[in-house]
């Protein structure tokens, strides 16, 4: 049995979604990142890095986005989330996914997160910080809408684990600033993706 | 045949190492950073992201150092270079990268390349952020020492594309303002990433 620890205000949401489209059995228990339940000794015994996802195995637990959803395409094959045996498409979906830890959340973490990496006093860098999210997650879903996304899926054709993950960063553009109706091909792809099933039954997951 | 185009100085010496580990045919291009060889025309053209590293494949070009590692193990399976075939264990390794190039990599990145996320004019907010970088990085190697280093190598007594990924980020500690000695596991990783033959091959390529 698997337990996602995760919020769903968080990017923790794609690893709920791919659950859900694998058709997996599993749990989830809401962390309160809010009220810092992420540094509790409770939450740290799981998870050291105090962040969401971590998702609970019966090997142990896992962290780290891309991870959990390359377990989750390997672990429920037939779902066929992941072309695990084709190296250069398997590369593909690791480099869309590499990308959207590493540069485009890291961009939206500027925002609210800046803290991060200044002093958490430092008001006058923390604000330096919001004032170019905007300009930055345009710039990294310019490279997705011109590059990155063929269509109808991340890698074409074929729908992957890729695709939650976008679909769950596209949700934080209005907030920070950026209307997605500048991106077409971005925007289309996440009215597939509310329109299929399992995203839909993961989001009704989370309602009250 | 593959083409890497890399920058010693950069993150894609963790790909450099990985193609000598699977004794791959490849040949290197040094993309010159510090002359801006990454925003030419002719660079963008190979990869829109104007970073390092990328790899030319037959079948297209690569980029992400996860996704590029990744890649490098599938192709050349006899090197055993990632536990693919245990969705568990291929997780781990996934989820070590992933905190790597979205944590690690991003702590790191602070100091010199602060103008990613403020306007690169704002010298206060530049200066701020260098000031938490050897912080932040040491925090990241504390964790990495006391959870996620089992040792020998990064997935226990199996080694991985992990480990060189692990070595490439370990170097930069010096130039972050932290002691290495601090993290003694670190460092006894270090020593037994030196001491094999394909990594100093890989560093022999860099001689000028």
């Amino acid at each position: 049995m698997l337990t996602l620890h995760h919020n769903p205000m968080s990017c923790s949401l794609a690893s709920l979604f791919a659950l859900e489209e694998a058709s997996a059995p599993f749990s989830v228990v809401t962390v309160d990142l809010a009220a810092g339940e992420q540094t509790t000794a409770a939450y740290l015994a799981l998870n050291p890095k105090g962040r969401v996802p971590a998702l609970r195995t019966e090997r142990g637990v896992l962290t780290e986005t891309p991870a959990i959803l390359t377990y989750v395409a390997q672990r429920f094959p037939q779902a066929e989330l992941l072309p695990l045996h084709d190296g250069f498409e398997h590369a593909r979906a690791q480099s869309f996914m590499s990308y959207l830890c590493s540069t485009v959340h890291v961009a939206h973490a500027h925002r609210m997160r800046g803290y991060r990496w200044v002093d958490a006093e430092d008001t006058a860098a923390l604000q330096a910080m919001q004032r170019k999210v905007p300009e930055n997650m345009a710039a990294c879903f310019e490279l997705i809408e011109r590059e990155l996304l063929p269509g109808p899926w991340v890698l074409g054709e074929r729908y992957s684990v890729a695709d939650p993950y976008l679909f769950t960063v596209t949700r934080w553009l209005a907030a920070d600033g950026v209307d997605a109706a500048r991106f077409p091909r971005v925007q289309a792809h996440a009215a597939r993706m509310a329109a299929r099933p399992a995203i839909a039954r993961a989001l009704a997951r989370l309602a009250p």
